[in-house]
């Protein structure tokens, strides 16, 4: 065993509790909306990541923005981290409460402030689910295209700049979140943005906000793009011989400009985990998961025009899925991915790592990551928005083996620094939380990490907000 | 005459002048390249917008990062303004060195630093023009869809968050900048973003500094996405009755999904300035100027729903322009309608109001607007990318006439109250710069504005770059 990596080393957090005065004035307000009991804590501590629980020490149920505001108004008296909530999802640790403080939970906050059809925008309140907001608005012809693999709050996804498989056409949150109602640090509530589609006016907060996980403010309202339903939708897959024919395909796809929907890669191990949890009965190879937006005859087109490609690039078994069910079957199966994975690993926990390439190095970086994958043994599978040049690549670890885990860890890890190398990012959409500081550090440099802390520091100077994320002050 | 309006009032500056031993310093290292003549500080102390030339002590052409870094280490030592110069082309007086100081002139740094056609990137000096850029690649199969009316750098169109005719397709600098080299205030040189297509790491500093308008930092290197030359493109314009059809028409567009690449208002009063000017014998009745990008089948069938959309509103008169020459005329034409204006008007200057509104308002705020100016008995006219919901109506004032020029302010800025009060922009994609301080406020309000000066405050603790920007500290 090599010593730690750097990114392996967290750092150790001075805990600031919450005083009993702060607690008596929340639980005054907020009744049993604020509560300390155990079981709530620690649900509040934890996110997918593989961290161990780290609670608050309360947790606050709000139910409108200016209740938010009251919180961290409280926070910022006695200068206590508050941590933004949603359902959960988050995987890099980001709610994890490392010096203590307040969890807000936002959760109860799913009104549909405002749609405006004609203007293909929505508002909504942060606690509204992907789903929820979809749910809404498909009567009016529109959807939300952005769908990170759990049914995220739109308030999460746009604290961690989520994705999903449809970015490659309808871009992340960063081009889909117009404009937010934000509870500064000192609790004071701002509007950032405007309905217009786009603006020169003034320091993009919108965009400063939208990936910043919490550390700057607490989301509490998002006004969105929508787009109509497109008339025509097609899905279809392919099978490839080996992974890095996939990808070869979709670096080809893109670079000719075929206006793609979403284009997914799942290496043999994920075919094999979601066959087994949802009964597809696909051929147990490399494939690619594609959709098609637009008019019959513009769907037709693109169709063919990838068929052609993934023909050149060895794909075989070319298969339409044309009915709403089969699609559907098809990308609930692949939104399944992680589960099915530890489904089918009983007893393990998985070490999820999340890269992005420029697309011409996507097969280079694959196709290394696979070979150290499977000479290390442990089960592992690959999913990827690969037209992004976006891909996960999951270790299935025993739960409790710290072995394993450490292996899985380095492995990623040494992933990530490929990425890095290869002129990508460390996190094309999980974001940094906990895990990922040290590589925040290697990628954006020391110059710009110190512009990101003044940041903080000018809008959070009392470091009250998700503190001892992204970075440590 | 009524009082004047808040946005009327330009804040008095106070002086920071370059002291010898800075003057000393940059002839040294520059040489001729340090110029303080007369004629080259008045060229640098000026833009398009109608305020008086206010040139800065010195220029300082830069032909690398280095050089850059150096003079603004030379004005933090000495505490002394620096304004970064392009071509000149900005609209809002974002140029003029109302404290003294240097102008970095960046013209020169022109380089192509690396294209990467097979990940449609590119990374250029900021000196580089659109025009340039986009000769530069277009042998590769690739362009820039960026196209402000002039022909600016794209150091110019990042520090305005640009946009332009194709942004209803293709977004505007926000969306297209991927990464920066800045110099910052301390004098150093950081980089921000990769050249991956998306990330979640850490805060996002390349969208803080696109739209500072040179006051977080000077812009050295800009990476772009670029795009592949569509299979087909064909142009197509359409007559209608009056400005609120060809608007109609517009939000039905939208509304409806149509992929169109460009759509462009001209009201009467332009096409009879770029009739004037480049002899089109256009009909002289508001017309919309669309283009179509996507496959040959595509592009027809876009064309075709158009087509029949317009028909609805009364559009007539529905004209391909299918050879490429015909489209560069029309488009020409377009993007000279500014030049055009003022060439029909001899011895006028334009003075020029962008806004930007949800898609649904944009039929009422023109119509409003048109009875307006259709009173003032001032010549003017409106070109606009409805698409987005931006246009620029362009009063034609007597050069030297403070009359005229004081109603044309005063609409300019009811319009522009206007657009506010509709959930739009005070600026589409000009900027803030000396002119639209007071709205700035007004749109974002004073909580978003405070926030803006501590990330200013936090970046340029001495506001040495273009002080007096976008607000005032």
């Amino acid at each position: 065993m090599n010593a730690p990596l750097p990114n392996e080393v967290l750092p150790t957090y001075e805990r600031r509790p919450v005083p009993p005065a702060m607690l008596a004035a929340l639980r005054e307000r907020f009744g049993e909306r604020c509560s300390t009991a155990a079981a709530v804590r620690e649900q509040h501590g934890r996110d997918e990541s593989p961290f161990p629980v780290t609670p608050p020490d309360a947790v606050v149920f709000c139910e409108s923005t200016d209740e938010v505001a009251f919180v961290v108004q409280q926070a910022a008296a006695h200068e206590v981290p508050v941590i933004p909530f949603g359902v959960g999802s988050s995987l890099e640790g980001h709610l994890l409460a490392v010096q203590g403080g307040v969890s807000i939970d936002l959760s109860r906050m799913t009104r549909l402030v405002r749609l405006n059809p004609e203007d293909l925008t929505v508002t909504v309140e942060a606690g509204v689910t992907r789903e929820q907001l979809n749910q809404a608005v498909r009567d009016q012809g529109l959807f939300f295209p952005i769908d990170p693999g759990a049914n995220a709050t739109l308030g999460g996804m746009a604290a961690t700049r989520a994705s999903g498989t449809n970015a490659v056409r309808y871009g992340t949150m960063r081009e889909n979140v117009l404009g937010l109602t934000v509870v500064t640090a000192a609790g004071e509530v701002v509007h950032t943005g405007t309905r217009a589609r786009k603006s020169s006016a003034g320091y993009d907060l919108t965009r400063l906000f939208v990936g910043s996980e919490g550390t700057l403010g607490v989301m509490t309202e998002v006004t969105l793009k929508l787009y109509p339903l497109p008339e025509a939708v097609s899905a279809a897959i392919c099978h490839f011989p080996d992974v890095g024919a996939a990808v070869n395909a979709t670096i080809q796809i893109i670079q000719m400009g075929v206006p793609i929907a979403r284009c997914e890669l799942l290496d043999a191990n994920a075919v094999r985990y979601v066959n087994a949890q949802s009964r597809l009965g696909l051929r147990e190879q490399p494939m690619l998961l594609m959709e098609f937006h637009g008019s019959e005859a513009g769907v037709k087109e693109q169709a063919e025009t990838v068929q052609a490609i993934t023909a050149e690039f060895g794909g075989a078994d070319f298969q339409w899925a044309t009915t709403p069910e089969e699609r559907t079957r098809l990308w609930t199966a692949r939104h399944k991915a992680y589960f099915s994975g530890m489904q089918s690993n009983p007893g393990c926990r998985s070490v999820t790592t999340d890269t992005c390439v420029p697309i011409s190095r996507l097969a280079e970086i694959i196709e290394s990551s696979v070979s150290e994958a499977d000479a290390s043994g442990l089960p592992y599978y690959i999913v990827g928005h690969v037209g992004d040049g976006n891909f996960h690549l999951a270790y299935l670890v025993k739960d409790g083996d710290e072995a394993e885990r450490a292996v899985a860890e380095r492995l990623s890890m040494q992933m990530v620094q490929r990425a890095i190398a290869l002129e990508g990012t460390c996190t094309g959409e999980h974001g940094i939380g906990l895990h990922k500081m040290g590589f925040l550090l290697d990628e954006a440099g020391a110059g710009s990490v110190a512009l990101m802390r003044d940041i903080k520091r000018a809008l959070d100077p009392k470091n009250i907000l998700n503190p001892g994320k992204i970075f440590v002050l």
